[in-house]
């Protein structure tokens, strides 16, 4: 990043030096000179996981080969239950227990399993409820999942003042991202789910920008199904493997119908016929990619020593430090704050619109603050606590003056 | 592996002496000590693979972050078209068109991609026709896809020695394995693909045991859907991504029932509808796992300079030298050959009968030699061409004649 010739405010350097998490950082490989706010896009690099990945490549596939499939299963080592490994450490930040959460594949596989799941068990009711400024991924798959079974659903997006007042008997499942990718704003999970069960309706949560980014409590929330990503504040690399959640209540009712061996209750006994694994286990469908899943397994250990309370009010700092900083440039230049100021409503990013916000990200990279543009006009910050600092925050924004000073 | 005692016989040598691919050998990392017969399970790890795993994890997402995205596309090194890159490579061994190639997901999820996408082509036929001895993974899956359609179709399983006899104007799709998992028995996917469009049946082929075995020639054989596996005989590393194939004249009339923002005609535009990319690239569904993904971009490169028709020849003769090896303990064990002597009619694996299969399987991998048992009483051992030699075959059959001696 360009040198900035002015120096971080005393105020924000007390923040830092205060900061609990702040030794976090020294576990992340992140490179010299940028200021990295897109780590809800890609998660940065723990600096552990090349490590691991060399280990699993050259031992427990190169030297161990076929055998690493079930040897080393009493220590906790065979790569058959590493998908129920990672799912129990998932399952720590999300609230749930380890056997509610499967993971593997991408998300938006994992949404297909999960809405194919739940609208069965309310078999009267035709109507997927869903944001319509939800992750156009999420309204794909359900839109595919519909075509297959011949239309008999209606996906109804309605805009977010007005999901409370479309909830009905009418509805299946609500299909909600808690934090939309674009605003950063933030469902209530707790108060939506229990709004949406009073009609009858079941919740899907995609939790992409939550898990990793703050406290999730599903089963307290009395959530019903949940799916994430593992590549963003989970920092499992580049398309890392998604997890699901299915309340203990439902386990015992849902169908699998992306049925592999994978989730098989005895997938070695090659039978004729499916039978479905006890617990989550059964959304595990084919082989698991191993390379990508151990990375997972790898980053998930950075949260061994973190408290996420921690993290959350980091994060609302940090926000907090960035819309106060960005204050006098909103002024100046045709800057609009999409993200609510109410902390309980906000995930851990901070967005602008800007009629350039194409062109002004892209000479922001260029000059090594890293964020992100959402089609049409949306600048994105993504705020990662665990290795961000409040004089990180005054950089960018330092930068982002810098930018829109010089015209573009 | 336990040192035998006696010497590879002079008429093997000369065959490894005189085999076009023994250097080939050289470019994986085979441990010390074993004789590797399970390259049709999991494939070994070719040399350079940890290499370039290194630079993906450290350079690529460690230091390039987000950017390598959409980076380096003008020079091929962008995340975002690695997917097209790897089908191309494997479009060369399977004998068809880059844009008629998708890569990403496991066997099982394209699978069901290709199941739901043929069988509407058919819309006035209820009949799934497979062998019953195919892959569980495919049954389930049929079964799974069946069962989100009502059960409106028939999973019609009949003995491999019937199926000719059961192509009829009833049946959608003809599902079938072309290298049976177990007795490695080989279709005639040429003449079955024909006997199958003579009565107007589609048919989806699984590539898992075929792939990097032997020559494919999918658009010659005017084959309509197949898949296959990348970690078995394509070498591509635990649970790498699957391939799947659809003919370029269906590419236009499939639908795609599991749509993601992958495989959307314009990703980033983050539009509200689902569109499909152009050719295969739309069966692209969430966001690939790159790691994985790259370790077999990266694996494939093994096969640049190999002439396919070179690695069947291999193969035959490994697979003579294994059976002419194991005539005499046929007589004096029970052993019962599976796998048909025919060289049109098998794949590039040798399997028996044994009574006691998983104990003797359980003796030959403490003794360095690594095949697989599968159930209920089958020796299984592939042969890979490009890191076998004869003399390996003479070993491993040594030690199977030194376990069967000393009883179980």
């Amino acid at each position: 990043m360009t040198t900035l010739h002015r120096t971080v405010p005393a105020d924000l350097l007390a923040l830092d030096a205060r900061d609990p998490l702040a030794h976090k950082r020294a576990e992340f490989a992140l490179p010299q000179g940028i200021v990295y706010l897109d780590g809800n896009s890609l998660g940065a690099l723990p600096a552990h996981v090349p490590a691991r990945l060399a280990h699993v490549t050259q031992q427990e596939w190169g030297t161990q080969l076929i055998r690493s499939w079930t040897g080393g299963a009493d220590e906790g080592r065979d790569w058959m239950q590493l998908p129920d490994r990672v799912a129990a450490r998932i399952a720590r930040l999300i609230g749930a227990q380890p056997h509610e959460v499967a993971v593997g594949d991408s998300t938006s596989v994992n949404l297909f399993k999960l809405l194919s799941a739940a609208l069965p068990l309310r078999p009267d009711r035709r109507v997927i409820l869903t944001d319509a400024g939800n992750f156009p991924t999420d309204l794909y798959v359900a839109q595919g999942l519909n075509a297959l079974q011949d239309g008999r659903y209606e996906l109804r997006r309605v805009p977010t003042a007005e999901l409370e007042a479309a909830l009905s008997d009418e509805v299946a499942v609500l299909l909600l991202t808690e934090v939309d990718y674009r605003s950063g704003a933030r469902h209530d999970l707790r108060a939506m789910t229990a709004a949406a069960h009073a009609h009858g309706i079941l919740t899907v949560w995609d939790l992409a920008h939550s898990a990793g980014a703050f406290e999730v409590e599903l089963d307290a929330a009395g959530a019903d199904f949940a799916l994430g990503c593992g590549y963003k504040f989970l920092n499992g690399g580049p398309g890392a493997p998604s997890f699901l959640y299915v309340a203990e209540r439902h386990l015992d009712s849902v169908q699998v119908f992306l049925s592999g061996w994978m989730g098989h209750a005895d997938p070695f006994e090659m039978a004729r016929d499916y039978a479905p694994a006890p617990g989550a286990r059964r959304f595990v469908v084919g082989t698991p990619g191993i390379l990508n899943l151990s990375a997972l397994d790898a980053a998930l250990e950075v949260f061994d020593d973190v408290d996420m309370r921690q993290v959350r009010a980091k994060s609302l700092a940090l926000g907090r430090t960035f819309t106060e900083q960005m204050q006098p440039l909103t002024a100046r230049f045709p800057l609009e704050l999409v993200t609510p100021l109410d902390e309980d409503r906000r995930g851990s990013q901070v967005a602008y619109r800007h009629p350039q916000a194409s062109d002004v990200m892209r000479r922001l990279i260029a000059a090594g603050v890293i964020g992100d543009f959402r089609t049409p006009d949306i600048l994105r910050f993504g705020l990662t606590p665990l290795y961000l600092s409040h004089a990180d925050v005054w950089q960018a924004v330092q930068m982002i003056g810098r930018v829109l000073e010089e015209g573009l």
